[in-house]
């Protein structure tokens, strides 16, 4: 059944998305789809939920730099793959607020996820013990996401490391740490 | 007429923005709305075109981090006003080719306004003089939108300052250095 989803949101965009056309690709009766979602936004909702719920893990090069490199490269293949279902989906965030749940629930995940890369990199002594790594994740990602979801500027293939190096350089310098006296706050 | 655009789009979000509620609400005949725009995307793109046709102008503090800070609290207030129209306008964006194409006009035109604010700190000295204007900029904005419109997590009255000083941090580190000998590439 998400399968289904992800394949009608593919092809239609969430505005082309229907129970209708959900139950007809799933090869099921239109009521069996209605009675267990109501409506498209809970159908994207488990497509959601699906897909924070797997075994994904971070890049593990051994060194921050390159895991965050690595990291941006998969958010770009994600959001540029097709069919476009990265952008459907956040497209239906904007209107479903079940969808948009779901999204923020799979946001956390990942960049929950992500925290064991900047515990390494802790371990290593390429950052000081107190870098809040949240705020190094989103400073790492956000650019990609910023140029590909809202600028939609060309894919700019040096990107992906460009906002790495970045965040390494700035997180180096002290811009992630947690406590007042750190350089650089 | 565009105020009547906004002040729908505000109320009733962009699914609920037709050509005959902004007619209605001009005070016109809907077939003038009709004849001139014929579609709501291209109502949306007007209202975008028309925000990026002022005198608008990045703040100058005298330090780039200040002033980085001040363009993200501007861009908090924008994205967090009451109607959210600039919520409704990126949201229109995913689903009308001529509010996208005009929502890019926009974010270039405001980026290249902001090319100043870099321009200042390299005659200050606060910056090396090949420093990419523009990479530096998205640096410091990126995570802003990316909490705002993506991740939409409750608003961090800290979030202005942090991303600003963590791109201005960076940029002192030579991250946004075009020559490829510069320190950090």
């Amino acid at each position: 059944m998400l399968d289904a989803v992800r394949a009608e949101l593919g092809e239609h965009g969430y505005d082309g998305l229907t129970t209708d056309g959900v139950a007809a690709r799933a090869g099921v009766h239109r009521t069996t789809v209605y009675r267990r979602w109501g409506d498209v936004g809970a159908l994207l909702a488990d497509v959601l939920d699906a897909a924070g719920d797997d075994d994904w893990q971070p890049p593990d090069t051994g060194s921050l730099e390159e895991d965050l490199t690595a990291l941006n490269q998969e958010i770009q293949t994600a959001m540029t793959a097709q069919p476009p279902v990265m952008e459907a989906l956040i497209a239906a965030s904007f209107r479903s607020e079940k969808a948009a749940q779901a999204q923020r629930r799979l946001w956390e995940d990942r960049y929950t996820r992500c925290d064991i890369v900047v515990g390494r990199a802790i371990r290593r002594g390429e950052l000081p013990p107190d870098t809040d790594a949240r705020r190094l994740l989103i400073a790492a990602t956000a650019p990609l996401y910023h140029h590909l979801v809202l600028l939609r500027t060309p894919l700019d293939p040096q990107l992906p490391r460009h906002a790495a190096r970045t965040a390494t350089l700035a997180a180096a310098a002290g811009a992630f740490a947690r406590s007042p006296s750190a350089p650089g706050s």
